[in-house]
């Protein structure tokens, strides 16, 4: 079959990934799962992972297929899988846990001690078929098209989980603020407008993305290029300040915000990444702030987001693309010139 | 009365404060309570706001009384006063709050939208007389001394603040290291013991620190300037690693720790300050780690503090000073040359 | 000033309260507001303080004024009021309390120790005018009419601090019922949705009160009176049962709801009362069900409820009457002839 | 092997079970786990099995082997089984649970849609080997005595769920009733003790059963059959009450303690059963108050309670008797005449 791979890493996107002809994968255990693969969403991850930013953090293997945001058909199944049968359509969690050590007992799937994450450490999604696990599927609700969804399987769980975790901390006259409405932003301000009664601040320095923005319910937009973001959130909350932000790009500039923009006791979540948290230890203390990373999320919180989409809460802004434009999808997210999220279809 | 004024910030800890007689104050408001001090505590604070270090944070008019950490007999009060008369023996919370602001109504005393704090922003212990309110008095149960409990004022309210928030996220069988066996810490490592029924690893550069832990509780003592923190942790932990971290040092070294040795999840509480948070935002990602600012601590939370010494789970260690020799007490906490707390009386 | 008094506990509301002169109020502490009545709520518990069901649980001296649901315009305030001033519109909530007791410096109104409520222990609002103080009184935003609020006052307050309950358990794919779609429930179904993404499935044998629920975005309505709610309810939940009932009735039938629909680990909360709890513990137990009693709300839920209303977020079905005929709206409420909510104006 | 097995309900402990041969259990599936038992024992639960009190609340079908609180050496194990091998001492959480469902995914055990319950709803541990899964097994610390431990995996695990759930709600100065010292209520005082820094008051009729509360770290206890609890609670907490009940009892007599001595707010957590909970809704509401029932607990609760034992926070009083015995032991439960908790070995 067909697969996207990484030989080599390296900056220049054009020549990231290589189509070539690998073997189908098979189950090799009871609770194997092989899908065949509807649609692949492209991540600003896999560009930090063609640039080698992963390699010290997990275990790579090169060559590999990148992929990890994955749905599509259940096309074979290990001998004691129930979960789901041939033919199913399914998202995938991006990541295949054991069940058994103390963190998936708990339900942290992302904190599992016998992980596995395809498309990270092995072969993943931008291919014709996946093989993934029992504890990865979730069969979708009737009327729910595969391809469409597929990039709720990573940027939509890692929206939800962050906004769930922000939500929690939020009432009805609270103010959140999301910085970056890409492929993430545009899903977690959604999220937020179903789960919460908070006013939405949305932040970005591109007037598209502020538009889509305004059209998915946020309730105020600022470009931080042009506005002084501290003043118009200090004059929308009457100098209180915002309790949670939302920081769905995570550069030096945007990790900066927190302090300026949130009120004593609030919470900077960081789930995008690229630049560094640095603030002097006395201004967390002085503001009780916290810097809160955030990853992924629980195969719960992926079935709550289906709920969701489900519900008709939130909306997917999605372009297709053939597997073979692969490269070219990542040169121009690269560059910021993709709106919403980009979908490969094998 | 005698009182010891900043007149201008120095590094100079020998020439810090000045004693000098200033008018005893009167209750100015309804709620007003003036406390004769029986011991005010010398805090790493006090040697910062000396420094100037907190010009910036908050307003403060020179000259002014400094000391936080007050405890004494009530000597007067406003004509609506209840929660105590004259005689009776309080701790002071270190604030003056307004009791109607949206965060005073939530409890949360530290973010109150009209606050005054005494040696800080106003007049505060270091004298014979304080002027405070109802709202920051806490009645002492019997048999408690307020010259040996005054430090619970702010050090041990604060230690207890960050604890509290580390025990909400500690199961039996968790890990919580504590860094700095210093004023705050010996008090930390105290209730983390009362609280909870986590392992804990107590952190001090200093011998006679370590074994201070080891005398109140500490399962584990490590000195991070000759062994490998991360190991040891590692080693106690079965590679699973801390589920927090309590850090009364808040220096560049001690911030970076966390990544280091906690658990996918975990919490690193930044109590000290002096240093920076400096991390990758992909660090706190990867690992869902949190970098959570805390300050002081609510009313409550020290009703609750004298509820733990009225139990004898909580031992304070302090050395008396004449309010005269003050000077010699911010000499000496600059060079680490203080075990426990040093509390002035007048 | 007129006022609607209670002389004598009886079971017949058509003689429930007399109208009569009494002295306009003035402030006696520091803190004291007056507020002109513009409208106040007759509420199921006025009925039950006529025919003496609170006499056992509060100190009650009649004659005395009932009404605890008041809004209206700030007449006086006592000399260190600073949250209001003379002329300003407010939203009253229901007690007074003494802001130094431990439940009100930790945020918990409704257990303040030296609480006084008016309408309940203390003349209310069913007057021209209500004595109550500095703690009780919410500034409205600008554009809202004190007189169609009033009813959030205990209405409005009571069914949110008893959703919120219920919203911390629910994540989207999850299931609440509401048991009574009247004066309380119509707002609970409300801050449901507008709160958390759960299913909301509403419950009331009167046809009109199920269309108010669908009006109001119940989806799905239930009549218990003809169908089988468990089997409705496992219906809609593909046999896993709701995770929240909300409970506004409090009748023997209802309260025995809960360990029919409630999937494990669920909540009936009890508002409403007149009826027992009866059932034996081992069902509670073999389900880890919880029966959890919820009495109004906090200052600061009022506040976030204010926040909704002006968020658009609330509406209020209410009608207004004289204070004359306060006796026939006593009557109707009886009889349940009272759709949403009924607003005596003086 | 002999196993002692329930062939019909009776109310006559004499001659509640059958010791009989049966057949030796192998694993039937993939991640099996045989458990030659070195303990088990025996539970209030069991008689209410004998006395046929589960039959509406879960499948039963008779004869069948009793025995949910088990603990022993791995016998066999399944091919696909990594968390043991052949030999471990192991103690089992007391259902087998699939893993897969959304309860499961949530570390909710005790809510899997696929559950089974040896003793209650297939072949127990009343027999010299059991069939479990890889679910339920967790292997014991270095020197832990399988035999010693086996109560904990219900009775300790039962008492420390409950007591978890208490501790959330308790901060140092607060109270909490525990109701009844037997095999529950004596586990669940010293886990009261590990994890919170609350007053304890320990109630039971018989002295033993106090003395017993006293030695395990009780501050204060009551006889209910002779003094006024209600008046000893408030005499204790200055007037406030209690904050939390852990009731081990569940009769009439004592689900009606909630109301009488919690302060508002507070929880009457139902572990034990047999009687009814029968209150007014309105004292419900009145004082906030919840029951909240209380079923086993999480495979991470016991990991949890493991530790604790490890550490030496609880201690055990066991009685062993053979596994021929057990009729006896049966009827000396129902006569209250066993101290702390009986082990049968076969």
């Amino acid at each position: 079959m067909h697969a996207a791979r990484l030989h080599e890493y390296t900056d220049d996107m054009s020549e990231a990934l290589t189509i070539e002809d690998v073997d189908r994968p098979t189950p090799t255990a009871s609770d194997g799962v092989v899908v065949d693969i509807a649609g692949a969403g492209w991540c600003q991850t896999d560009n930090h992972v063609v640039e080698g930013m992963w390699e010290e953090y997990v275990p790579q293997d090169l060559p590999m297929t990148l992929g990890h945001e994955n749905a599509g058909h259940v096309a074979e199944v290990g001998e004691e899988v129930t979960v789901v049968e041939e033919g199913d359509p399914v998202i995938c969690h991006p990541v295949m846990t054991c069940g058994t050590c103390r963190p998936c007992r708990l339900g942290e799937d992302m904190y599992c001690e016998n992980v596995a994450f395809p498309g990270l450490t092995h072969d993943g999604g931008f291919a014709e078929s996946l093989l993934t696990n029992e504890r990865a599927v979730i069969p979708l609700p009737e009327g729910t098209d595969p391809t469409d969804i597929a990039p709720h399987a990573d940027a939509g769980i890692t929206a939800y989980h962050a906004v769930k975790k922000a939500v929690a901390e939020l009432n009805p006259g609270d103010t959140a603020v999301v910085v970056g409405v890409g492929g993430l932003g545009h899903i977690g301000l959604q999220c937020l407008d179903a789960m919460s009664a908070a006013t939405v601040v949305a932040l970005d320095p591109k007037e598209a993305a502020r538009d889509l923005a305004s059209d998915l319910g946020a309730h105020h937009t600022v470009d931080p290029s042009s506005e002084d973001v501290a003043a118009v959130v200090n004059d929308l909350t009457d100098d209180r300040g915002a309790k949670q932000v939302v920081d769905f790009v995570g550069a030096d500039e945007t990790t900066a915000l927190g302090p300026d923009v949130l009120a004593s006791g609030g919470d900077h979540h960081v789930v995008g990444y690229g630049g560094h948290v640095h603030e002097p230890a006395q201004t967390l203390v002085d503001g009780e702030f916290a810097y809160r990373g955030t990853l992924v999320g629980r195969y719960t919180e992926l079935q709550e987001l289906v709920a969701l989409v489900d519900r008709g809460d939130v909306e997917l802004r999605t372009t297709r693309y053939d597997l073979e434009d692969i490269n070219t999808v990542a040169e121009k997210l690269e560059h910021g010139d993709i709106e919403g999220r980009a979908v490969l279809t094998p």
